[in-house]
């Protein structure tokens, strides 16, 4: 592309994030923040008769980790757009080790500073299952934020 | 409905959640669970040259916030299915308070024992703007889940 | 009642709450909110020689989550007045589960706007044992306090 | 005393803790390990009509610090045992700074092993105003628990 | 170098962090963490008559977000090795934004398999001051590990 | 020493911490706090391949904890003026459980007011290993700071 108006990024790009491991303070800490302590999450007594046979890791904390962790030139995010086809197709359990992976299939322009990055975001599994797909939008700037730092830079 | 088969749930019933503030250490809460310290968050200095001025909050915390909130009947929840049409439409900032209001719009049976509920799920703030939406799934079941309790309510 | 002075409040209303788990990461997160890491909460090799011979759960975070847990109207609520009788008659485990019931046992004028509700409030777990019990009392309001929303519900 | 039964522990001693600034961090931080998200101590906009005017720290929160604050022998400690007599008789506003006095007003002989040491509890703010007070009664040992340590107290 | 024995670490290289804002609820954090509630950063009453006349940052804070935000290759990272020189040159407030330089200043065998990498490492702040600086020591593998990924990596 | 100018600070003081067992949630929090998920730490898939063949407890937080164990007379120190020789000679694993060691290696003036105390500081474990030591260097005041308390201690 002759002039790079986004930054680093370019339809077919593919970044993979390292992995994490969930853990029962991840999910406890979810509760904490979001306010929800639904049973299926934070009940272990509960969550024997539900059809996974234990506690699962909520959706909302794999989507926030899932999107978190791809390493995409942060200089030109201007704001998170939106997000469509969210789903989840596994369970993901305490314990599991997860790593996200995101692909630009749209770069679409937005007035004369701004495009919207779409991309295809899967978290998968150690047991090599997909347990979340989704398209994520970005704002992105054509012109690259200047790094705002101190003098150690200068 | 001559049998009730979603718990408490019907077409066009509507809940409204409390409202929360949201605070510093929740941005900053958020940005420690998710490992992602994008400036636009988490740099005060960075923040100022965005279109925004300021730091803004996550998104996605709005978004995990906003879904939490809405007192739908626990007992026939049986996973977070999916999103669409998710979209954030005006900023929030440190120091907002938001609501979250959910709508069922959609109901669908998904085999013998479960269904579909989709909820047209908004949050607001207290300058009476909508800061997102989105079409809300969630994995119910018909029979209503029994309640594991200990000795204190037999 | 005639005039229904403390909003959904009556003496003999009795409520239980979900259940919880108490993980290692609540035991943990409330040595860090308080500032005191006594070992028998703190050290699994100290707390082997105590007579339970493992870490035991807080009693004041016994005490803290076993007061959220009960779903009596906020509304009403202007303020934590007091407790009395409060006993830890059981010691609470990582990895228990627990349950919170409340039952109005007191409603006393205070004043013309405000009352006192006193509640006896048991938590036990999932071995039916009761860990804790007290007299919880809470200053109310006579005049249910109107609701702050946004514009979702005008 | 001859035999000192309750380690240092005797009654008329008191002790006054340092003291600690009571944060929006730490209200948030109580909401999020107990769950309760009441609009009083969570929504700035709720709070202004309310008597106080603004978001107040929770009871339970300056009761779990309160207790906590307080230097006495934890090689002594067994378990926490109860309270009587917990009033709260100021609000506490974030950005106030508290302090806690324990005094030793009762003694008692639980077996041969074991006393119950009861102290007068004050928690106070820089206005010089008393917040909150209780009788708190600790399940105390006779013979001091020998530390457990590593190789470098040899 | 002709053959790069460890990953992309050359003596000579130089990176520099994204910018963090220090928030009262990262003090209170590290407050939590560690235990240590000195008053010089938890009581707003206290620090007033200190050097500084007011709460300052943790220096164990500044040190661990400060290592912690220099972008090297992880994949050759074997351990913490250790540390020299640390200094706080100035002191840290709340609400001040910190970056984080390391240049890599020497490379050393330590057997056939690893290096140990000595970082100068500098935190600087918006006002343009050096607050800390330290060497600071890695264990380094010869060989990358090879990254474990899920299935989306194939 | 006839003026005692450091409060209760002697060279040859030494002060043993009481133990804390490291949590894999301390671990997370650890990472949460730094921004820092090195996979060393927080993904157990990958720990497997590394020379300890699981996650490790982080450098930073062991010196971190470690410091802040050690009951010094906290009215006479400043600031934290720096360290050195700070070396992590064993790893440490989720589950162990650590005590410090302080010794006052060096009392040293700096100007009228302050000085300098500098300890051997040691972290060992409960198998009887020293997994961290360094010279840790405190600004400490001669004349201590008066407490400053709420109205209780009158």
């Amino acid at each position: 592309m002759i002039d790079a108006p986004y930054g680093e990024l370019e339809i077919g790009q593919r970044k993979v994030s390292k992995g994490r491991t969930l853990t029962e303070a991840d999910v406890v800490n979810f509760c904490m923040l979001t306010g929800n302590w639904l049973e299926l999450h934070a009940n272990a007594e509960f969550a024997k008769q539900t059809m996974f046979g234990q506690r699962i890791v909520q959706g909302s904390l794999i989507f926030s980790i899932g999107n978190a962790m791809i390493p995409f030139d942060p200089e030109v995010i201007e704001a998170f757009y939106g997000c469509d086809k969210l789903r989840f197709v596994k369970p993901s359990f305490i314990g599991d080790t997860i790593w996200a992976t995101g692909e630009i299939v749209r770069l679409e322009a937005r007035g004369d500073k701004h495009g919207l990055a779409t991309l295809l975001l899967e978290v998968a599994n150690q047991r090599e299952e997909v347990v979340m797909s989704c398209e994520f939008s970005l704002l992105v700037r054509k012109d690259r934020l200047k790094p705002v730092t101190g003098p150690q830079t200068g």
